[in-house]
């Protein structure tokens, strides 16, 4: 199984050859390498403030060296472009929550995908305000936490649901149609943790109800945005949108409807990246690797 | 060549038999007929409030039968259901201005279309606040209007640019790309006989330089609405919308490159459903028949 | 609930108003209307040869006018014009069965829609050559037929289904990625009444592993098709078709994992539009009512 | 002004740090690097008999290092490898030809595209066997070559087009839907220098009036093909492909329609890909770097 190293640093020359010479001194061999600059000023072409990302897919052939070794060799290659790294060993999967509320569409569309393997995610627990979903999730043979909440039980029932993830040594939670808001301290916990999906294409229709607000202002496309959940509620850095051409018959519930489809596609789509290791995050922004 | 029929009418029993009874009785053959009703609240079935909006293609076939004989013999079924009605003869044209900036894309895609005889506009000006596309219109035949505007000079070209349109007699204006905001004066004048294009996935990144808005928030897709224009900028009814897949890797200069092959086609399809007369505009939302 | 009537008749003058009238005279309310008629030489505007359909969609309103009564009166009006006539009363889901083998995506995507009642499908049972999903089912409520097949029993394995299919007095065989090929007396057992789903834009890669022929052939796009199935293997009439771009980077794995997608989507869509009574056959092709 | 490199040898440990190390030497700041390893066995992740593709976008900024020392330098490495090099210079746009017949809307688009400056491409003369587009294209400043044909000129005409295209210093030939079969000679001149754009989504119709065929068999979806001429007629490596919804209603005249406008874009999409240097052909089948 290959490994994945994320890096980002201050552009400059010399990166792309220090980082695939020291692969190749350790006898890794690279699968697939993509890099990124990000210019601050469109046009320029200078190093001032512009940013470098790289993501390396290489595999370890070489006896001896492991994640550990390799890791500690690189501090060297760090220290001198001033890299920020994560390696990832895709032989572990990511530990990852499901949040879902009274809506399975997502959830079981999840649930498929992981019960087929096509995603490489190691599912520990699902979370719910509601108990419609124990069910289908204990036949899977994952563990359902069922923690009802209300407007008064709100505070106490996050600490149960954090309790709940760090119980099943969460690293991933995907909120897959979980209706209630998140403190800003839950989510603070979390940074670039947490997958959400919002119901329209962003910024458009924030808000509650963009269904209806799409279907009021007559528009002829609908769409959904997955995204890092972040304080600043629906302006967290966006990882996939997807649109879909609606028509003047369908009303709110159609156009829901039909929305649950983009919604279902566009989470599995950021779910399958960020387990995959593509995903880089610069300020409020995204780099999804190809 | 076929007949279009507009109506819209408070929802009630028996519209669609009395209409189609009495195109039967004229000799007329129904090629194609759709109709919709709006409900004002969704899912009530009830006739409160309910407006029915109906187009229909038929042709006219019994001798001594015209255009003016039929829409006087149709005033009766009009009063009956209290219905507004547009009768439109396909073999005559809409008469058209384009007016178009700097940009050529819109504007060029317009004329070939027109050309090939692809959209059924008599095309019988542009007016354009540069003098760049002079020589292609005028090898094409067509006037070309320049009208160059200051800050200062504002109100004064409005009027000419009306006095050029009011002396071609042009019924619909296509803003291809357009630069200029227009008067509210302007834009009343033409109520939903102007369309414009606007480079974004309206109602996101309202107002100037959408593409800088999309890349900053850092959006996975970008979009363009066609829509008419009203007095409320950007809040005209929308047409036609259409988006396209972006990733990170594309600026500012990247995404308005793209941006234009969006415009273009967007445009096209709102300028045609105007032309085919397929557009019924309720309150700020359109029916747009199939 | 509405009841829909669906038409097709020789083209001729007068049909639109004959029906309308005749729903009228039963104060039924028509809530949408759809036509279309299939000209056999593109271009000749003569009703030589031309078929006329139509989709009507009302409500029948006044006591003592019920489905049967309606049917029988309407007899004078499709003698008339020589109708073949099919009314569907859609408060009475369709008696629905699922085939699949061992893939799950299509099966569990059409389970899920079903259970959240978002189509409109009385399932009565799914018949699969494997166990694999027999838990599910049950679990859902469904029962389960497995009815393993070999090459030797396949005759006898196909009169058991058959029996399955009768017992649960089905009337709308979906082909969920079921992998065996039907023999020609079942197929014509059900005509127009079995969905399948063939992994490919037909007619591109008729056959077996098209996910392989699209990447020896280095296409850029893949697809799905949903047809009803023929004795003529792949030339069924085609209901829906999708594709999705794809890169030099997916290899046949990679491609058929994203075809899941695609096949689930199409699958879906061509059975909800059977299922709300939408689709209409003409000799090998499909009109799909809006 | 960018260069960009091509490269491709036998898949080995090594390379990527090779070419990275051998530019950062010769003082030039990679842009953007990109590979790609191609497999012959789906799955297998030994050597044997992988290809190993790269594209690198690089800049000279060191006095005295030009193309010509930078391509000798680089034998070495390309010796030691067994590579196929191209080296780019991007400031130098690709001298290009563009044949059309009598439709107008490819050429008209990439005559818009390239007199806006959005396609990097040296275009130096329009051949045709229609008069039709001499005076826009002399509008714009570009050679008209008129070379009519016949069923008994065709070798002479061919004759009289490689001698234009020769004259012009023409290194691609784009061919706009013109409308006449090229002989293999006339092909195997060019090898992977003409793109062609054929209007069905290949391998779906192949041959003439994909249109008709596709209206015939009644697909949901047309589509569009960008690919190079090989002798092996609408066999040779796909660029680019795109499709779009159709339904019923839409005549083989409809169709054309709206296959013009995928045939546009689609082409002008494979154009600006082998502008930009971004193409790699691999048997018959291409690499198209993002």
């Amino acid at each position: 199984m290959p490994s994945v190293l994320l890096l980002s640093c201050p552009d400059q020359q010399g990166i792309v050859a220090a980082t695939s010479a020291f692969i190749a001194d350790q006898g890794g061999n690279i699968i697939h390498a993509e890099q990124y600059v990000e210019r601050p000023h469109a046009g320029t072409d200078g190093n001032d403030g512009s940013v470098f990302f790289q993501r390396i897919e290489f595999e370890l052939a070489r006896p001896g060296v492991t994640h550990e070794t390799f890791l500690d060799a690189f501090q060297a290659v760090a220290r001198q472009f001033e890299m920020l790294v994560d390696l990832h060993n895709t032989a572990v999967p990511v530990p990852t929550a499901i949040m879902a509320s009274k809506q399975p569409h997502c959830l079981y569309d999840l649930l498929t995908r992981w019960r087929s393997g096509e995603l490489p995610m190691d599912l520990r627990v699902v979370v719910s305000n509601h108990p419609d979903h124990r069910d289908i999730c204990e036949h899977m043979g994952i563990p359902y936490v069922h923690l009802p909440v209300t407007k008064d039980t709100k505070p106490q029932q996050e600490r149960q649901v954090l309790d709940a993830l760090a119980e099943h040594g969460v690293e991933l939670v995907v909120m897959a149609r979980y209706m209630q808001i998140l403190s800003d301290d839950f989510v603070s916990r979390h940074p670039m943790r947490i997958i959400n999906i919002h119901h329209s294409f962003l910024p458009a229709f924030i808000g509650a109800n963009p269904y209806r607000q799409a279907h009021e202002r007559g528009v002829k496309l609908i769409g959904a945005t997955a995204h890092y959940a972040t304080a600043d509620l629906d302006e967290g850095p966006i990882i996939a949108q997807e649109t879909a051409h609606v028509t003047h018959r369908e009303n709110v519930a159609a156009l829901t409807a039909r929305g649950r489809d983009i919604e279902t596609v566009v989470l599995a789509r950021a779910v399958r990246a960020h387990l995959e290791h593509k995903i880089a995050v610069h300020g409020h922004k995204t780099i999804v690797y190809s």
